[in-house]
């Protein structure tokens, strides 16, 4: 970003089919099978392109059981889903998660850099680690390996990765009919790497593309998740539930990545925020009763359980205090389970009480498009946020959003009015990543 | 295929960027970048799609070095390319190639399964076992199991995606938003298998698609490969150069899938070829001059070292007789390799002879529309193929396929005017499979 240029905020959404949370499809406008329906994915796409969102999102998970939401049940693959829409969408960025605990470097590697040329430059990449208790079982193993280790071994996958991703420097390919030299074999280089968890030789079987590497994304929440995303990711999404915890979060997060030596704009730090829009302020607060009625005490303990490593909370008493069950987080999703504790003991809540915050959270954006767009004005100009990932909270709010909250955001000049540029990296303003073999022979 | 519809011929056809062999990135007419071009891969599609073409078919490879030919270096991956023009297609299947040697088979199922769904019950996994002996190195080992072992890994491989489609019994999504049920538990189903190479749990986290499960695809042409392909296959991909060749291959697998209790339909079987088409015959002898000028010596080396384990033909008297490189072949393109053993033998050719032979094979496929028409024709009807898939030698065959020869296949009645069911398993007249759960239940 260049000092002239004002700071704008980011946009992305996220695209899921019948919803974000346990009973979100019960909603008389939903589609039950929204979660495997092209034409509906494709529709929500074509809607954030034409509000100018800089990104989709399709998050992932890799296992189920009887306890498992409706909207991790039944879903698309990412990398599928995405590149169907790239081939269907022009400049909006197509992000998606994909865990380093049950997949190849290589494969990965080689999927979103397909998925960069399809889109022409478009690609992201949510780096997770996976913490669902019973995930190992779909693939041949006894267990996860430990929380500590598997930001250690994320870190060398990334390596793997991006070093793949450099296989080919921009201008290896030169397709000279005459001479015969399809590639200058100077330029497409393996990688060699021998590390601790893998063994790549490369090269990538496939050249760079527009934007020279596709985006990473991560969600550190935990300290090691926190140090990691300071290290390695270009945008940060998290899930602060106030501006207090989204500053003291984008605080710490610009303080880790400084340590490690990264220019004060980066990373990009997006809280994902879950608007529930009126037109007017009785409209909002009724979509929001709307909302909270489709919540249920269920969705609460589901919540609870996947927090918890799969923990059945169902055999407690609902009105005594809080079960004693903080080992069980520590090795399942670390952060959400440690934010949920401390929920619990700030407020002195019972089972039943934090259930039904979990199920129904209320956040700070319900309200008037003029009310959302200042309460994310706010958030961006007082060191909460970068820009935001929107989640749809009821069917209809993404049109809203862009019919409404986009063109006040725009005309205060905090969001773009078009896509400034082609490729996804340049609209986040983010630096093109030289190839390092061609940056040794310059050097 | 009830008794009273006549029998029609299959078609596919292979995406390709730069071509399908060593120098055909080199024609006038070719763009350079085309293995990573969408819009050329779209174009390609479509007008496939106009000429009702059964299926695109995208093949692969995981390992290039030094040798490895242009069409090899630089190429999308199977799955993106598909998804991409799945939702830029109506009525084409689309058939990608992906190895069981370093996939996760939950992974695999999962994104041909979103595939399917994305496509609306459009997609076939061509099954491959990786046999490029470089192709470990990407992936963290030390080498590649060995031949015989590579097929009962498959054949578990299989068993565990096809268990995993099955998860999901047709009607277990129920969606009643009354009565809170969204999906019905007693059709939803762990796999739990527990096998001699894997071990996975399931449930798959995406439900059963509109043709039930995607179409397997195999190209078995060694005897273990021969064997897997007659139990597995539903389509059967094969490349024998004469009508000779093909009516054994056709007998031998029928009678091999006959042995495994398969219906007498089953599998497909559908030659791989190369038509060179002119309006008139000396066009078509022109444009077969005009490809064989493209092929040169380096060429059929890099093809000889392909299907010996990378061994390097370079250093050998070009007029002395073939090399004794049996053993290399072995345990690499074991079928290739006696392929073209065989071939030395019989006509007694040097290693410049079968390296030119190799680089512009002539096949029987050169000649006008009514040439070629012919000439599938009488290999339909000789028991030489189920159909074919077909691919593009110079740039404007394919558009001359589907403008001439198409229209004379459809007026002897051999192939379908139009698609006549939305899925790709029915077009191909393939039986619906049903899931394996709702079976037992009926029985």
């Amino acid at each position: 970003m260049t000092q002239s240029s004002p700071r704008r905020l980011k946009l992305g959404f996220i695209l899921h089919g019948v919803g974000r949370t346990w009973d979100d499809w019960r909603h008389p406008d939903r589609d039950v099978r929204a979660s495997t329906s092209f034409p509906f994915y494709l529709h929500q796409a074509r809607l954030a392109e034409r509000g100018k969102f800089d990104f989709l999102f399709v998050a992932d998970s890799l296992s189920i059981n009887e306890k498992s939401s409706p909207h991790y049940l039944n879903r698309f693959e990412p990398i599928t889903i995405l590149s169907a829409l790239a081939g269907a969408t022009t400049h909006i960025g197509l992000v998606g998660t994909l865990t380093v605990s049950y997949s190849e470097p290589f494969n990965v590697a080689r999927q979103f850099a397909s998925l960069d040329h399809i889109s022409n430059g478009r690609a992201g990449w949510n780096v997770v680690t996976s913490w669902l208790g019973d995930t190992a079982a779909n693939f041949s193993k006894d267990s996860h390996p430990e929380h500590h280790q598997r930001y250690r071994i994320a870190s060398e996958y990334i390596d793997v990765v991006q070093g793949l991703w450099d296989s080919w420097e921009d201008d290896a390919l030169v397709g000279d009919k005459a001479g015969g030299v399809f590639v200058n074999r100077e330029k497409l280089h393996r990688l060699d790497h021998q590390g601790e968890f893998f063994q790549v030789r490369g090269p990538l079987n496939i050249g760079r593309s527009a934007q020279g590497q596709p985006v990473i994304f991560q969600a550190g929440a935990s300290e090691s998740g926190r140090d990691f995303a300071a290290r390695r990711a270009e945008v940060v999404f998290c899930g602060p539930q106030t501006l207090a915890e989204a500053q003291d979060y984008y605080r710490d997060l610009k303080d880790r990545a400084r340590k490690f030596g990264r220019e004060a704009d980066q990373p990009l730090i997006l809280p994902g925020v879950a608007p529930v829009i009126g037109l007017t302020e009785e409209e909002a607060e009724q979509r929001y009763r709307e909302l909270s009625s489709l919540g249920s005490l269920d969705s609460g303990l589901g919540f609870l359980a996947r927090a918890f490593n799969d923990h059945d909370f169902t055999h407690y008493d609902l009105d005594a205090p809080f079960p004693d069950v903080e080992a069980l987080g520590r090795n399942s999703n670390q952060s959400a389970s440690l934010r949920i504790l401390e929920l619990v003991r700030r407020d002195n809540l019972t089972l039943r009480q934090i259930a039904e915050r979990l199920a129904t959270p209320r956040g700070d954006f319900v309200g008037t498009p003029g009310q959302v767009a200042d309460t994310l004005q706010n958030w961006f100009e007082s060191e909460g946020a970068d820009g935001f990932v929107l989640f749809e909270t009821l069917p209809g709010q993404l049109e809203l959003f862009v019919e409404h909250v986009v063109p006040l955001l725009q005309d205060r000049g905090l969001f773009h009015r078009d896509y400034e540029y082609s490729t996804f990296r340049e609209n986040l303003g983010l630096p093109y990543p030289i190839n390092r073999y061609t940056a040794q022979r310059v050097a």
